[in-house]
């Protein structure tokens, strides 16, 4: 069973947004064993939609569209649906229920025309409830192909894709089975791990994909199976995912593909009722943001000073002056003192702090740009490294998070 | 002058990924009047390669390939390309040179074969050279379309678009006229927005098109025009911009598509010579993030305390017990204690404080899963607003981020 995704809307093209929905779908299609084929962005133009729908025809079994569904006049996938489908608009009862539920009782606004057109369907569709939102999603069949229409706000999307597209393709069609096992790495690149594993990836089964997913300071390295019996996917999977393990045992820090390294972290503080703090300049926040976007971080998160000016470093952390002039603040100094600072301070069992120069230009620091240093501390051990991670600013943003997220994982599983 | 962009990957087509890529390539070519008619991304198969790029030929004059040509095994694009343009490879002296002096020069390691076949390119190919990475860039042209072939990795791709490609575009090709100006407005949705200029919008001439951009708390709306005669199109954007600013003069907060809140607070705080700390419970630092991710951050934003504890904001922020006993923690007056808090302990101007539910579940407060309350202090006035921003816990962080951003904003322009 194939698919095919596009995003209609010329703010794509443009690039003035970044595609979210597609993946999301196709993630939802792969757990259910339907593949993606291609993925498509085209402009809110008619003669482009219904070309690239006619091309698709009896080529894929599913077209999920998003976009075009709005309310406002450069939305025109509701017009071009009736065309493709010799179609007329017409009002949905229960549509315009709910458009009017939430117009007046939750917004409190009277009706308006714009508001009453979103319960307009072409006449042969099956409609798609939208519990999040005005616009409905559309089910439409044309010869071997489906065509499903859904509106582009990610939340509304989401909605109608768990609890309306997907449980009705699982009920409607029988699906081949795709097996997929990522394996998580940190701290080699991707050709020293390619190199490591060669003979074992030569070995590898025809019927298994071996991909490598590099990303700042780590790469994921996903198999994919696929056949008609499940039992010997699983198996094959089980038995080359092992072998591998042996290989590699020193880099990988886990294997579920949602799980990254913050949930893994959101775990075993859990686990272990530990708590943790961190005290950031450079990164602005952003190690307290990213541990903090688990749900329950409460649990084990206590807070974040961050300290972007030199002065609250030593005010609110307690970082000594001289240690300041002695070392410059960029310095593995007073990166040691921000993080014993907010230990003593948040009272925690762990505690990261940053210091450095994210760029572009200098700062305050006689360090170059890009230069950081990570220091953490443990119930009974302080830790500090330091790092070049040049440029973009961004870039050394992200990497500092994921040395951060990465330094203290290894030191919990040390102390299992 | 047409442009399509390809993403080859299967990682992207399991939704394991998100293509960042083609947007950035998209904006570049936009800025210089190249359109982009559609967006591709295909799996790392030959023959969809094969197929997708005869499918090009001819139809577009330009088609941008991005990722598949790392080291490793599943990267594949080098090897099509020689066979869709019959073509070898061979070792390129320059690219040889470069991959030698990363590897034995900057990381020290003995070089390998597979880095040294990152020196192997097309012999007909003219090489786009890649000062960030290993992988060179490939421009080859087939009839009247070129191919151009760019690594995955953003950093990478980024450097030669701006450095390579572009210049030579510019150089090489005649391109028309394409003029954007997107008006950023806050508060209102799309719909309400849609009525009020609907006369406004009917009166555009045929050559400027209006799309709206919605996202939580704030819709852009973006006029495009096209045409040969670039001062019809300046003249004709700039008299309809100015009328829609006198229709909705009350909800524009900006005007320039790359501008965030972030980057326009930035400037009014940097020029009033204002400082800024933030106090934030449910937002876990993200405000913070937002604010430190524009460089120079330092002249106006001192610092946050991320109080995730609830004892933590009594302890480092000030907040009395009894407000928590008496109100609840997720309450107005917790927040108002808050940013009066940082206020005081960071010696700033203004700050921001957030207090809320950010769901799944409910937490320590009473509050139902949602509910938010913001806190202003300003030199001499505190403004506290309550929120419901519902579910999921993603979407009630965002909201409260972009809805405190945007409450600052007000306030700093109402002191000018």
């Amino acid at each position: 069973m194939k698919a095919t995704i596009i995003t209609i809307g010329d703010e794509i093209l443009i690039g003035q947004i970044i595609d979210t929905n597609s993946a999301f779908i196709a993630k939802s299609l792969d757990k259910i064993g339907v593949q993606t084929h291609e993925f498509l962005s085209i402009s809110d133009d008619k003669k482009h939609i219904l070309d690239t729908f006619s091309s698709l025809q009896n080529k894929v079994d599913l077209v999920i569209i998003t976009g075009g569904l709005g309310p406002t006049k450069d939305d025109i996938t509701k017009h071009t649906f009736c065309e493709y489908f010799e179609d007329v608009l017409i009002e949905n009862q229960d549509v315009f229920a709910h458009v009017k539920e939430i117009i007046e009782g939750f917004f409190k606004r009277p009706l308006t025309q714009i508001n009453r057109d979103q319960a307009l369907v072409p006449s042969k569709c099956q409609v798609l409830f939208n519990k999040m939102g005005t616009a409905p999603g559309m089910w439409m069949k044309k010869e071997n192909t489906v065509y499903i229409s859904l509106p582009g706000v990610p939340y509304e999307m989401k909605y109608i894709i768990e609890n309306e597209v997907i449980p009705k393709i699982v009920k409607e069609y029988k699906r081949p089975y795709i097996i997929h096992k990522t394996i998580l790495t940190y701290g080699q690149g991707e050709s020293l791990i390619a190199e490591r594993i060669e003979n074992w990836e030569n070995n590898l089964p025809e019927f298994i994909k071996l991909a490598y997913l590099p990303s700042p300071g780590k790469v994921r390295l996903r198999l994919t199976a696929r056949g008609s019996e499940k039992e010997i996917l699983e198996n094959a999977i089980e038995k080359n995912v092992s072998s591998l393990a042996k290989i590699i045992s020193d880099i990988i820090v886990g294997y579920d593909e949602d799980e990254t390294i913050e949930v893994v972290l959101g775990r075993l503080l859990s686990q272990q009722q530990k708590t943790i703090a961190t005290a950031e300049s450079c990164t602005g926040g952003k190690i307290a943001q990213v541990i903090t976007s688990v749900s329950g971080a409460s649990k084990y998160f206590r807070g974040s000073i961050v300290s972007y000016a030199t002065d609250i470093k030593v005010s609110v952390l307690g970082v000594l002056q001289d240690t300041i002039n002695n070392h410059s603040v960029v310095s593995a100094e007073v990166g040691k003192e921000m993080a014993i600072g907010v230990q003593q301070l948040m009272k925690t069992d762990y505690a990261i702090a940053t210091t450095g120069n994210a760029g572009p230009n200098k700062g305050d620091a006689d360090a170059l740009v890009g230069t950081v240093f990570i220091a953490l501390a443990t119930p009974d051990d302080i830790i500090i490294e330091e790092f070049n991670f040049g440029q973009p600013r961004e870039k050394v943003i992200d990497r500092t998070v994921n040395k951060a997220l990465e330094m203290l994982q290894k030191e919990i599983l040390k102390n299992l």
